[in-house]
């Protein structure tokens, strides 16, 4: 199963009214930051939740169901206000409050389900086959991938181009999608540097292994970045386009999120200032002119812990 | 003494590198946010400053010399950094402890002397007729409000035009420069909304006298739009393109700068939310179809007061 750069473009199509054109800021000559945190409900995960959504077509009463970290259950729950829809939302105790209160906030049935992703996965699996409701998966299934793939779409548009996109990893849909987006996947885009935390390493680890394989996860960005294990859709789009993957320690993602807020007026999530991560603590160096677009993904956190 | 459409363009070739193009962002149909509170320095006034220090060739060794509520003096104090320039900022007691900690991180020598900016502004006088550094005032010079006008230069362009423009007034010099940059006081720009807290009136009153007059100020704003009289420049660009001004209350203030983070993830100060809470509140009410662009400003503010 995998993704094509028409299923990304007919998501365009589908979701434009939809979502936000979210910016893009040079902040430097040839870096570019793509401020995907502006996005409706906080992250880039409601194009895929949109695009999901809109291609089945009519729904049962049940409305949509979705396990989460926090932002793809906001996500969803989003588009299903947005649509008219019911949502009832899995997420695992480890979810941060903000992120909670949010999806209530949207008129989602909220379940606060085990200890980790998976497990509040599974839980959504059985409600989901007891009521009928159309699930979305948070990044292993083609719409939601072809969905965040948009951005990946609007950032070559914006930025006219450029060499290298960093972006960062956790079940790898949103890696997936920008990688088809920008056109790498058909063999003629940018090189992709796909940023993990060293405490939630699913890709690393998947292409060492030549396949997904569980992963402990655990740190800062685990709250959104901490699938236990690669998408197989992202699997096959990551390994096939030859990403680069690079991992950040907790103290990177840390130092870059304070970074963005007092340089740049920017508020992230730890997860969302990963990438930006990768090229401020180095494990990123880009050569003398290349251009290089960052994209900032989510800003579902409480201001005051920048103070 | 007033300021043109060329002056706005070749201050926009003269500052260029040093200023960030901010971006913009269209947050439902026809309504764009220009995202100004991603500046350097966290506020449109490093465009003026960069104009203003730039213009003037060669500086004394003792530098420039700036009063300010607090993002002036941050501006002038970051363009000083930047070129390598001494900076010397007065700044009234009101001043934000934020602005000031801020002002001392960039290298600057401050000084807090007394308890509104027309006093702090005096002293600055006086010191500069001692040092002979570059005065650099902090809405009223030709080269500042030209400086600030890039900001409605750069809008007209990314939005592919606007009916109308809604931009904060302090001073003046932001409004007149968007003004002028904007097309509207060379006779064929959109319309100009104005908009001041209640607390703040400087442009009201002076339009009501025909000419800039004194005004008491206070409230929510008061650190960063708290000129107490108008601009000689301002008062002349902006009854000339007749704007209209509009009075926004500190509650719809406090309100505009809350759904600015909640629906949309961005931090302002109160001042840099002004704009936004006229369109919020209702004190102007966009016709069906009519395309507005509001300038958000600033963002020299402490996150945890989201929280």
């Amino acid at each position: 199963m995998t993704v094509t750069y028409d299923d990304v473009k007919t998501a365009a199509e589908r979701i434009g009214g939809h979502v936000l054109r979210t910016p893009v800021l040079e902040i430097s000559p040839g870096l570019f930051l793509k401020l995907e945190q502006l996005q409706h409900s906080g992250s880039f995960k409601v194009r895929g939740a949109f695009n999901r959504i809109l291609a089945a077509g009519e729904l049962p009463p049940s409305g949509v169901i979705a396990a989460s970290g926090g932002n793809h259950g906001l996500a969803v729950a989003y588009a299903a206000k947005a649509l008219g829809v019911r949502a009832e939302i899995f997420v695992p105790e480890v979810s941060s409050p903000v992120k909670v209160a949010g999806l209530r906030a949207l008129g989602a049935e909220v379940n606060q389900v085990g200890a980790i992703y998976a497990e509040a996965a599974e839980a959504a699996g059985k409600r989901a086959a007891e009521t009928g409701a159309l699930q979305v998966h948070a990044y292993d299934q083609p719409e939601v991938v072809a969905g965040q793939g948009t951005t990946g779409l609007e950032l070559m548009a914006q930025t006219g181009g450029v060499d290298t996109v960093v972006v960062a990893v956790g079940g790898g849909g949103f890696a997936a999608g920008v990688t088809v987006g920008a056109g790498t996947a058909g063999g003629s885009g940018p090189r992709i540097v796909a940023v993990e935390p060293l405490l939630c390493p699913t890709l690393h680890e998947a292409l060492r292994a030549g396949h997904p394989v569980p992963v402990e996860v655990s740190g800062v960005g685990a709250d959104a970045l901490g699938a236990s294990r690669l998408g197989g859709i992202a699997y096959d789009v990551l390994s096939r386009a030859d990403v680069q993957s690079v991992l950040v320690s907790d103290d990177a993602i840390v130092a870059a999120r304070r970074a963005l807020w007092s340089e740049h007026r920017m508020v992230t999530e730890h997860a969302g200032a990963a990438a930006y991560a990768a090229l401020l603590s180095g494990a990123y160096v880009p050569a003398d002119g290349e251009r290089v677009a960052v994209v900032v993904c989510g800003s579902n956190t409480d201001p005051a812990t920048l103070a």
